[in-house]
């Protein structure tokens, strides 16, 4: 998975026992800010509630474990573990997304670990001499570890897309890093479905089709017939698919990703060699 | 500046002498694909394009003056200095970002360091040994200490969005960065000018309006009436917009921010400690 | 129920037992040309579905119930017997548009009778002497004539808008017909629901607000908290209401509105004279 | 010309002497209507203004020339005459659609003639009595006819396309009438240039291509690769279109198309019978 810090940032507001609300997007923004109160499109909520969120991480980030450089999965592992726990006191029904991955190892990748508030309150945190900092390099690779592994014995690969954006090219960009800079040969992913506003001719990433894709060796050519593309919101495309798929398909076991990203990574390293030598 | 890095990587191509060219988006994107040809939306290029930029890029990065962690300003200009002596070598009379960035020392940061064709050959020379690594808590912290020193003395801070995205919420984080996370007084951005197809009803952030901005202290509440949100593709409306700068104001002095990077940290990091003891 | 005359146009090929099929937007269009094939974004059908269908149209319309000027509800009423037989003669188990509001009495309007097939072929009849035409004054006042006539007695009105585009506009005009027209004191529609893509700042009517709406007395300002604007593809946001109105409410007695046209007219009529004389 | 009525009817505000303001399409709304100012995306006017609209075009259409049934081309022309004598009497600089059109004889159609401020009117004088009403067929014909003898010996036919929507399509149906209505062989419009927010994957007529049009004859074939889309806002394109064009171009003799309204159409006629014949 990859993901906005702010999504995960916004999303454990919940989990620590903080509130949202419904609001409106027509609001007094000028009347917000005097009263204190911050607002995301229709959704509002109390200047206090970033505070004691940026309070929380920060908290959490001194701690022994996190004094060193790491990829953006193991922080987000890490994070998750102390979510966990917030929300296990608080008998939150509720799931937050860094737990829930947490507890099935699902690796939660970012691929602008400086933008959120969660990049912010480290960047802080580093001028008082904290010792923690984002390993881009290794989300780089370990990313198309995952990808590769997929396709070892015949397997394949696929891409979700909600949104676009950032996150969408670094999904992607997992099949050029394998091919163009590694030298290792491979087809492209074998699905690709996006959930997007945005169209193909604002030139951006966002809006690229799945044939542009294709054309970068990100996506199979004979896979493309089979793409989708939906100009639908996510909270409305999301939802039906998530209910569709929960409703016609049985649990399968958990894969723990995260758990393996090291024999993963290993495995990428000796196939690069071994195309280096080629 | 704050960019993707795709926008850096591909600048590239013409300042080392590649080529890329006018396309179709309707093109047949299974045969593009078969004649090794890439495309981004209506532009077209040969896959060698890719591979010989990537290659330039991780021959330079090879450099001893690269074997360390740093910003992407600082990486940035110091690939500028290399394209710019390239362009010299070629003659082009064609001016690449990164070239003139390094020439009238202006940073330029990108949100998402490993998610472009530069941070995949970052990534794939650190699998060989090589020392470069991306100091994102850098990025962060210079982007707010650049703002927060364009507002001393009374002056005044203004963000110009062509586009959304990462960039767009890395540039205005600058101010909950100073306020919310480092405690430092201070009221938002004195102006706000985007251009963007990004509409607020999706809620994410490229749509945004400056009045949310304003709730959360992005942009001063008073500054809102002056804010504009020009829905126009930025190929059309840049260049108006450029065209009339020129033609409408006498050139004015380089404030060569890269130079003044760590000047500008430490009064950000005096300010932070100042309200943190207050 | 104001509809394009395409919508209901293409909705009788299925009643007349003619077929389209699911296509491909990415088609070559100059292939589909030569092989007489047509195509709506991503439905294509053979060229004779069109020659098939007008000649249907231009058979009925040669009888002597069609040789006058007539409002479009008429004209579509009319129409709909001659769709709901054929659908009988075929054992159809679809329903058409046309055909069912025949059976309810549903009245249907286009706001612009001479801008789809059927009014080419009304028009090319024309040619020939035929003697039907389109009272589009008569769709005016009959419109305003059914809200007038909801808000009887406390009654109130509401407009569901899938879409945009001139039907919309011809929806909420009654409004204005009622007071800024016929001077007849009144204070808005009570509900408004719009699902579309089309966004405000274009400044289209298409994209307007429902608080753009309430300046114009379209909408009741008392009204506005409640009014709704869902940006979603319409094939997406319909089946959705329409599911969630069958499980949760049941049948309501039909209004048989088109039968009552002559008398709310008549109704529109008295107020309008009332007020002139007022 | 094909435009909708509330383009031609607020252009006469300027034309009678009334004014319209820059606003905000922020405005309070229940504010606005309260204080009787009407808003259209961020332009307000007072509600006079269409009062004082309404009765111009009430008092010119009760003239003994209005009372039958006309084209929307005659209509608009005959307006046009009342129109620019009034702004020749308030010596007025700026010149409106309606007059110009008259002074150069370009026939103005609209597709949706009670769709409008204008329809309004003429349906509200219809429940007095007066004579005046629509001739839409007469619009379907007159133009298809304008079409058709664009192409006599060799010559060639365009359209320009500013939004999209219903007038979208009534031009483009002038070769749909031509070929599968009225039988007479021809190919297609020769020129295709669109500037719209309207994205193809809606799966409406605003969005459709000019590829989509090829399917359906509406374009040539042959034309299609120099067809032009521009998802630009029509207030940037227009004058930059209009700018180039009369910066690059002499004037050119006018067709005065009005004039020959019924030479067109006879010809229409008799192409159309020859085609039944054979």
């Amino acid at each position: 998975m990859v993901s906005t810090g702010a999504n995960l940032y916004h999303d454990t507001h919940f989990a620590i026992g903080l509130t949202m609300h419904v609001g409106s997007p027509f609001a007094d923004d000028v009347q917000l800010r005097k009263e204190q109160i911050v607002r995301i499109y229709d959704i509002v909520f109390d200047y206090n509630v970033l505070l004691s969120t940026d309070a929380f991480y920060r908290e959490v980030m001194k701690a022994p474990e996190f004094q060193r450089n790491m990829s953006t999965a193991e922080f987000h592992y890490r994070m998750g573990a102390y979510v966990r726990e917030r929300e296990k006191l608080l008998g939150s029904k509720r799931r937050s997304v860094l737990a829930t991955a947490h507890e099935f190892g699902v690796p939660i990748y970012t691929s602008s670990p400086g933008d959120s508030s969660i990049g912010m309150n480290v960047a802080a945190l580093a001028l008082d001499g904290n010792k923690l900092s984002f390993d881009v390099l290794a989300d780089v690779n370990e990313t198309a570890a995952i990808v590769l592994a997929a396709k070892d014995g015949g397997g394949r690969s696929g891409v979700v897309l909600i949104g676009g954006g950032s996150p969408k090219n670094f999904v992607l960009q997992t099949e050029p890093q394998i091919q163009e800079v590694l030298g290792i040969s491979e087809k492209g992913h074998d699905y690709f479905l996006q959930i997007t506003d945005a169209r193909p001719d604002t030139g951006g990433l966002s809006g690229a089709t799945p044939g542009e894709a294709v054309s970068w060796g990100k996506v199979d050519p004979e896979a493309l017939s089979e793409t989708v593309v939906c100009y639908l919101d996510g909270t409305v495309g999301l939802p039906l698919l998530t209910a569709y798929a929960l409703a016609n398909h049985p649990p399968r076991p958990h894969k723990r990703l995260y758990d393996r990203r090291n024999e993963l990574l290993d495995s990428l390293h000796r196939r690069y060699k071994d195309a280096s030598e080629a």
